[in-house]
């Protein structure tokens, strides 16, 4: 029997949710998508053969609606979770978990209370590089210590160009939310201590520092530079390397083609995240409805490390605002 | 309505292709499998949740079994998709269809017979490389003429090690044929000629001539050089890169982690074909099975391209035995 | 005391050979040059604070001129390094030392009577991808066996664009040339048998094949695939590969800088051979003066290895003429 | 005419200097060189037939010595750089100058002293990787804004094994200050300010951080990240990547053979500075011999830059003793 999942938010993630979960993902039925632009809505439905609606309300009641994505604007996530939870479905939040703590704290309460009897959690969280066949490599190489106890990472994290109303904060919350993920993930330590740093600010977009570079610490003692950069034009581009005592370990650019044309050769850099993370998104998805049908916790991450990733976040933005001096990550006790 | 499979051979691409529906298929189940080797059809069907015979024609003529996946040995393929074609039930053969243009012909009869009455074609063949995201990217790039009009091609077809009983015969019918399949697919244009030549042969199989070399003419003008080599030992790698007017296009090299250890920089190669074409496995059969569900002509190589597959093969052989002379490519009428 | 020299031919590679003479190599001077366009020669000298001729009988005779750079036309060759061998001059000569195999001939006759007394040879040409560090490398570890003994290898010779006059014998003679010299050196086996293919012909120089394939065979049973393509349009690019028993050596892409820009990854291929060889060019100068400064015999390429390389080029255009049947290579005795 | 050349310091860096001098240097020849072990200066002297001597006075003051080069103890270079300008022989002085400010001052003033007729800057430093073909085209790159406007740099700095009595203080003075100087150069502005910062130290030499990590900013607004690791182990390893307003720009890997061999596809890295910046190190001492032939001012690193390099090391130094907060770059009033 599919998993009839219900989408809430039809913009470009969204809509890229409920393509994939239509034609990729075994198990799953797109049942119905929800969309304060109806008529976006409806588009996106019609090509699925689902139902649409304008209120997330209505489709998180659904009755034929076993499990939900989140996919609206950040601000909406923590209550579109709580409302789910309340209704015992299971939910896949897109990353950021909601843009503060206290926020997320709620989700998590939420969550503890639907939960109490000892059901599976409810709330995934979208952090889909963990599905990434690349940083899963990594990953699998680290642990087994391929390259000695790492000692320092660099990650770079580049965009073509920045959404609407692109700000050094939602730089934060939105894009390097990734790395203070899936880094944690990858070396098996949190994150304690941040700085923040950036050249002279002249780019393209007032007000907006970009690029930027955090330096993070995690317990593990490791040290890692972080460059965000919205705004760098040539491509999407997404890079970490993890520096051992002997050795080192880095995803590779994995071009599918190389060409030698007009004196050059070269790869394409995809222009967006959607080519570059398309397995580790689709992976997700099938990790999630496999877990949501077997009524298992889902192997993505969970509410607490949504949680954990803000923490971070607003650790970063407290280095920002004060010079860039050297904040501790504050982890309130969880539910 | 989920497509109940049947697959005949659990080999390890037998195994390999049950396990792909069984876990990252849309729409497919595995119904039951057939081996002559029952011990491992009962476990492989274990796995799945399917059921398991020792015979063939009981999978086939199984009324819970609507389409058939044929991957025991190249000597059965024929008379199993024959058997599958009269009862209606579509197939997705391995390469070859058959290890001769006669029982090509043979298959051909019997789907034309099969489907007189309009229905789609029943008999698809499991050349994979259409599918991989690297050779359909190199497509695209070759068909919006980035590099002009192709000139040369070179393809280099290397594997670890060579399979019990290896002949110059099977290195053509069981390796180069994917050259055979997939460059005219990719040209636009079939092989009209061939030629056969080898270095003085050395390696560790007697009788085996290893690597081998072909120059392939397609009816575009085009020339082709092909390095099949079975035991190169280092890995399994498959090249391709097509010359063109005024540039080039070539499959990259796909690799996921890039790492620095012992002096050396380096990538890893894989040990065999499955991490290298588990993608083209998994959309080619997602791609079968969506046509089957459908009633439509599945978009997989049909029964003609894989005759005329094995009459490429038959001629590489002729020049093979007559000193490496060229050899024109006879492909019979067709049923 | 510096080595005097006398440089023939001031065209585009006999300019260089003067630069590089002039600011890189320790211990030469460049005395005179010489050129039938006197302007040309004059403007070269003017820059070196040399002499210059219209007349290389002039140079060769000069008392003040001690050893000779033949870099004029390929017909001039053979009769120049005649002259200089006359006069006990040892001679640096531009590939191919003649355009056929009885001119080398001559040539290797006159050197053999100007060093009867047991002097070192005189006679160089100038193959200097034996001095490219690259090659050497390549040399270095096939010579370690580190890939095993080697059974195919790859060759690939493009450049932007054929200088006026271009016909098949001068892709031959000239261009594919390099191979036949430095295969067998790489080797450590002279080239036995060849063949020569083409695609169908529809280049931009009408009547000349391009790109064209050759077959060459060394005793040692190494079977190569060579591509000279003389208008591949998008840069110069030397390739070689050698597939051994267990392994692979190729020649890397040796770009000092990579840059992302424009939705590609991309590093610059060199416009012609002049930054790809600079090194080779003046290193193997370095090693012809310093050879020539302490009367030894010069480590580059002998005549006879001059002659071997026109004896195999002879071979392929019999080929080409033939219809593509394999050609032996024909050396006679040398004197 | 040649320059004849006298080496202090005979040790690694000595001896190559001496060994390039005389194979690979036009117009040089190495007359002396002096080490406090005599029988190393004596046996690097026998190589080049050149004289030895203990006592760098003697060689400063034989008057068949023209020009100095001083690849001693870095504590020697001050007092030995003063003494030969005292007597108005040019020298080039290994990195760092000196090790402090003041004691590069000094040389500064003795060199103004003697320079005050107007002759040419006697002293230069030796900061090879203004003359590595790679960092030349990087800076070309830049020159002509093909990434445009700087933004944020990244750099790396790995060796095999540390020294013995490496110390951080080391690793800033002799490593990074390779960055110090090479960056503003490559930019084209000072740092003025920088950070330290290191993982936990867990290393394998007791009492020093390895890696470090640095923050350089410079007058144009650019931020730099310098990882400086001397015991990486696997190799060495420079890296230098510019991101700019539109793209980046980085050092290549000018690997010049790429291998298959048991399951990875690899190029080594080399196992020292000595390969990977033997260009750069012929090319400074051709550079420095032509102007001092000439008596030109010499294109290489003046006196006054390398103290502006070690006052950047000594702001590095003050941060890493102040718990890794920003400190200012002071560079004094120069003589």
């Amino acid at each position: 029997m599919s998993v009839r999942v219900g989408v809430i938010g039809t913009g470009v993630m969204g809509a890229d949710h409920a393509a994939t979960l239509h034609r990729s993902v075994r198990g799953a039925q797109v049942a119905m998508v929800a969309d304060v632009d109806t008529a976006r809505a409806e588009a996106v439905a019609a090509g699925l053969g689902a139902r649409s609606t304008g209120d997330a309300a209505v489709l998180i009641a659904d009755p034929e609606v076993d499990a939900i994505v989140i996919a609206s604007h950040d601000s909406t996530h923590a209550d579109l979770a709580i409302a789910s939870a309340a209704l015992d479905k299971p939910v896949m939040c897109e990353k950021p978990l909601a843009p503060t703590v206290p926020d997320c704290l709620r989700v998590m309460e939420a969550e503890r209370a639907a939960t109490a009897g000892g059901a599976a959690p409810l709330v995934s969280v979208g952090f889909m590089r963990r599905f990434d066949p690349g940083y899963l490599e990594l990953k699998a190489a680290l642990d087994a210590r391929a390259c000695g106890a790492p000692r320092v990472t660099h990650c770079v994290s580049r965009g073509v160009r920045s959404g609407p109303g692109a700000t050094n904060e939602v730089s934060i919350t939105q894009s390097a939310i990734h790395e203070f993920d899936v880094m944690p993930w990858l070396l098996g330590a949190p994150i304690t201590a941040v700085s923040w740093h950036a050249p002279a600010s002249t780019g393209p977009v007032p007000g907006l520092d970009d690029p930027q570079v955090m330096l993070l610490r995690t317990a593990d003692g490791v040290l890692t530079t972080l460059e965000v950069f919205l705004n760098a034009r040539y491509g999407y581009d997404i890079r970490c390397e993890v520096v051992g005592e002997h050795g080192t370990l880095a995803l590779g650019n994995p071009a599918r083609v190389v060409a030698d044309l007009e004196g050059r050769r070269f790869a394409a850099h995809p222009p967006d995240w959607r080519p570059r993370f398309a397995d580790a998104y689709r992976l997700q998805l099938q990790a999630w409805i496999d877990a949501v049908a077997a009524g298992a916790p889902p192997p993505l991450a969970t509410a607490a490390e949504g949680l954990t990733a803000i923490a971070v976040a607003e650790a970063v933005i407290a280095s920002m605002r004060d010079g860039g001096r050297t904040v501790a990550v504050e982890v309130p006790p969880l539910p």
